[in-house]
């Protein structure tokens, strides 16, 4: 505490990334990384940029990456938006977009940076409680708000909703923006991209990707968002008033060409999914209740073990999940899926722990 | 403009970056980046992080980067922050120190991001003029503000003042941070940093230095804070709340070989400090008037010639530097200090737009 903080500092209760712990040995299945790497064309153009040109400045616009996104997803350059990491993507969204006189809402059990982006930039918001199931009802939404966001796929749900579910919620809420993170969408959730497509983009919908989860980049820090081009416009200005260079040469170049590897996403992506099929298959053999997942882990409980106690037995063994000890989910276990391997050893652990 | 626009945007007028042009063959010395290369020993620490480890986030503290800075300045690392380019620090540095109920100070002349900055965070401020001869009168800072911000060497001046007259002023200005802002400090300018180290640090003096200029990593984005532990607790609490990884593996480890790279740093420094001094020698000769600068660059007019058409002479041979239509300094040029070969082609360019 310093008498020297502007006063909203004293308010702030920073959010709490998964640990980065530095054992060696270790199962990490709690921060959601992929456990394949990068595309190596991703490397190979990394690669190229490591050079004397890093003297000079990236660009500002981040142009050529920005074409590379809107390519794939047949968009125009126009409606994308760059960031360092989907993080800073969304700390603009809630500044430039969501800071409005009415709540934002978003449901209770979500990607707790939310409510931290709210008390950092002084927005009013409501929590909107997911259903029993632990599932986002969307008819819960239909009630004036400044905005409205959510993961979809949930984090740390992992539950997800479908396009056309998104769609008849867009056509009733015309005076805010939706934002759909879709930071786990390509491990078999429908994408809301598709609807930005052409002249009939919806001027209030916004959908945030990651390249730290699918594209195995969480190291190198590049998200984005896509919409209509008004708002990317609103965006544009948040940041030029913020950091004209978010993205390095690096990122920018790594970016590019992961972008461009769709067939190395789909790859890894098929390989997690089959992995976290048979997962949720071991795991219900062992008594364990998982939520149904399409994304890249699993948010699941055993009627028998505390929540807690699964983690720390977990942990001893050298293998880290994440828990969270917050109402509602405390018994829950947010498992990342890794590799065969990798699920073949927590479930071993996990009958240990249970025998 | 959108109405789905957070009100602050419709406000916002961001900050224009110097231009990075596409154009081949050209002398760039618009946007004061090193005309040396980086460190070698930094190329090598990114091309041993650029492999499959990308996948995995980045230490969110920066742990071995703050050792680094903080053992290259004799502080402690509970003293550094860090960031993505010192532009995110210094938003993070309006938001969480400046932001006050009394305005911030700074010199009308200066760092144009300052106040897009106190747009975007709501932040009040003052303009403080610099004296005749451009330079900054510390007197003139001896009111009841929120904070005072200025680089030194100032930008686009080139001007500096002594560690003992920013002493002086800070030994009357008890209730209020200070913020030196030392981005062009390695070419000739006392740092303060010296202010910072053991238990008479005092508790209200922030020095902010970036890797953009004398290190010549603009390409890589990393920019650093160093204060008092309590100034630099308000400053994570800030980028807690804003995005938990600003800077990627790659960042990481090049900025920890640079910072490590001193030697590198005296050799680069040294030569364009001698670029420096002959080009204001020629320049001399030419008819122009330069003000005394400490940076890597120099601002200088020509009596007889305006600052619009010299700018607009020297891009049309090639040569690019920088030019700012605004009160006071629109005869003025702000040319990068590149190599001994580049102020030739400009001396040379020079001749014949005189002539």
């Amino acid at each position: 505490m310093s008498r020297f903080w502007s006063p909203v500092v004293q308010t702030l209760t920073p959010y709490t990334p998964g640990e980065q712990p530095q054992m060696q040995r270790l199962v990490k299945l709690n921060t959601n990384e992929s456990p394949y790497g990068p595309s190596p064309k991703a490397l190979a153009a990394i690669d190229g940029q490591n050079n004397e040109g890093l003297r000079l400045y990236p660009d500002p616009e981040g142009t050529a990456l920005k074409q590379a996104i809107a390519k794939l997803h047949g968009l125009d350059p126009k409606q994308v938006f760059i960031g360092n990491g989907s993080d800073e993507v969304l700390a603009h969204v809630f500044a430039g977009l969501l800071k409005q006189n009415k709540p934002v809402h978003f449901p209770d059990i979500t990607y707790s940076f939310y409510p931290v982006y709210c008390k950092l930039f002084g927005i009013d918001y409501k929590v909107v409680p997911l259903g029993k199931e632990f599932e986002i009802n969307l008819a819960d939404y239909k009630t004036p708000n400044g905005g409205i966001i959510f993961p979809n796929p949930n984090a740390p749900t992992g539950r997800s909703i479908t396009r056309s579910e998104i769609e008849s919620l867009l056509s009733q809420n015309k005076d805010s923006v939706l934002v759909i993170d879709e930071a786990y969408v390509d491990y078999g959730t429908e994408s809301c991209i598709p609807l930005l497509r052409g002249s009939d983009c919806p001027e209030n919908l916004l959908v945030v990707h990651t390249l730290s989860k699918s594209r195995a980049l969480a190291g190198l820090r590049v998200g984005f968002a896509v919409g209509h081009p008004a708002l990317i416009e609103g965006l544009e200005r948040v940041k030029n008033s913020f950091n004209s260079y978010p993205l390095g040469r690096l990122a920018q170049a790594g970016a590019i060409a992961a972008i461009e590897d769709q067939a190395h996403l789909e790859q890894s992506s098929a390989k997690v999914m089959q992995t976290r099929s048979k997962l949720v298959d071991d795991l219900n053999t062992l008594g364990f209740e998982t939520l149904p997942s399409t994304a890249n882990f699993i948010f699941t409980r055993h009627p028998q073990h505390a929540g807690t106690k699964l983690y720390q037995a977990l942990r001893d063994r050298g293998i880290i999940v994440r828990h969270f000890k917050l109402p509602r989910i405390e018994e829950f276990l947010r498992i990342t899926i890794g590799t065969n391997e990798q699920s073949g050893e927590l479930v071993a652990a996990l009958k240990e722990i249970l025998a």
